[in-house]
């Protein structure tokens, strides 16, 4: 994924040394676009005319470099949720391994239906019961171990529409945002109700954000000694739920700055776009509106996954920019031709 | 504080312009040393040797600079501790402040003995009930709030020995450390026992250590709408306390990658410390042994506030690299004289 930016590079590169010879103002024509997936609209210019304002020196609107706090969630913002959160079909494949040591499993809800291969009945406790799928299979090791699980499985499993790993399920016009913001002396954050160690492990890789800009949901933690050598154990207990109202309490415990930019795409993301919104200065807020069930899916108020109702309600009173995928983006996932 | 830095910053400018007329390793030479404060002896040589060694490319020890990750706990490591924790004076005069509003403290541990200038009797309940204390005067109000108390008492209050600000108590040879460290490619962060957004306000200006490099212990805190506007509200509930092996658990937390370079004074960094040692490739382990009575204090294995016993055995028997304040600093604090 990292490899997409390079061909912009080397113009830029090239644009810079030819600059040696023009006017330093000679060289912006000669920029490549930074955000080719994204047709010309209103979606993209409310981007461009934002990050212009923050970081031009001498405008009445101008953040400094420490200030441009970017936050993104991440299922159905920065990659696809459906049919599933990523997390979860990771889960029901852990559950499927991890089953002949859980006996008790056959027996038990939600992982009974899961293991007759009833998804319906599995995910009909709703996303806090997702979670505790999500912490069940996913505790009981060390961190490590559990960044190696990640590993190995990120880079095996196919997505079920797509047949493409999880890591090619990501919206390519997004993943240009985040280089632009980041060429523009953004900090890019994930901010997500997904788990932070289910994240890390390839974060870094395909969205060139590393794990230190990772907040997630995530279980207890536990220091141990094993065999002479400290480990921190994961414990089945859910510690911290990084959604809805709880984003704005992980930016505020993990990054200690108020974003100027967030991006989201349900009412999960709700309180952090407000949270966003309510500080001082020049503010953006995007929503990312699921339009296209050709090249993506096409869903909002009625979908039991990445519902979004309150917020499109709000971001249309408060003038807050929607990406319509289908009209916004000429391109949706990188694998798939312009 | 930032000034500290400004006259070696302006040779090295003045020696990369020389630089244009000279062979490039001719530079070396004319470098000011960048830990003036440290005495020449074994432990300087020990963070040379380690930074060279990890920074220097083709080295068998490289590390790439994403993973120069350095974890420095704050308390008797970058700043005095003595006579008492500096968060403890600042919650002392919050409870002075607010008594007042809570009449039933006259007659309870341990602000009754508090407000009576006893301070023997408030500090009986050791480590746990001074973060209680601490969780009692500083929620109630919203982290913004919070954070205008903290700027407000940082700025006028003054250190009962030395009459100095707080921000002057920092230890000059760790201001250089850090700025050592980032110069040769490192993340350097706090990993405190201390309330995180008590330091947040300022470790910046005082240390270059930005807000979301942070970590430390905090209350619980929840999303609210006051007059129309979302605020995060500081309950009186405790998190979580990064302390002991509460410390690798927040830097798997909040950094997700493990430190190759730690530094700390006390017991209380120890699982820290073991943490840091256990990863593969090398490592530097320090501790700040306080041994100079008379330019700061001496104390080590008896006290009660920043005990060293545990960890400076197994720092002797592991050959970390224990500091000693008396013979290898030349400096203690910025406005002592050489």
């Amino acid at each position: 994924m990292q490899g997409i930016f390079e061909p912009g590079r080397r113009r830029l590169m090239h644009c810079a040394a030819a600059g040696l010879l023009l006017l330093a103002s000679g060289c912006a024509s000669m920029r490549p676009d930074p955000l080719p997936s994204w047709n010309e609209g209103a979606a993209k210019q409310s981007i461009v005319a934002f990050v212009a304002k923050v970081s031009t020196p001498g405008s009445p609107n101008f953040v400094p470099v420490d200030e441009r706090v970017a936050t993104f969630d991440n299922d159905g913002t920065l990659w696809a949720e459906q049919p599933l959160y990523s997390q979860l079909l990771f889960a029901f494949d852990r559950v499927k391994v991890l089953a002949p040591q859980y006996p008790e499993w056959r027996t038990t809800e939600p992982f009974a239906s899961l293991l007759k291969g009833d998804l319906k009945g599995a995910l009909a406790g709703g996303e806090k019961s997702l979670l505790q799928i999500i912490a069940a299979t996913s505790t009981g090791m060390s961190s490590d171990e559990f960044a190696t699980i990640v590993t190995a499985w990120i880079a095996s499993a196919r997505h079920p529409r797509f047949d493409q790993p999880y890591t090619s399920m990501v919206y390519q016009p997004m993943v240009e945002l985040l280089a632009y913001l980041r060429a523009n002396g953004f900090k890019t954050y994930i901010v997500s109700g997904g788990g932070t160690d289910f994240m890390r492990p390839w974060t870094e890789k395909t969205y060139g954000i590393p794990p230190e800009q990772v907040v997630g949901s995530g279980g207890k933690v536990k220091f141990e000694t094993a065999a002479g050598k400290p480990v921190l154990m994961r414990l089945p207990e859910v510690d911290f739920i990084d959604d809805g109202p709880g984003k704005p309490v992980g930016i505020l415990r993990h990054i200690g700055r108020r974003p100027i930019l967030a991006f989201g795409n349900s009412d999960g993301d709700l309180e952090m776009l407000q949270w966003t919104a309510a500080g001082s200065g020049a503010r953006f807020m995007g929503i990312v509106h699921h339009t296209d069930a050709e090249r993506e899916w096409a869903y909002d108020r009625q979908s039991s996954i990445g519902k979004l109702d309150k917020a499109l309600d709000q971001a249309k009173a408060s003038g807050w920019t929607v990406v319509d995928m289908k009209s916004d983006w000429n391109l949706v996932f990188p694998f798939q031709k312009k």
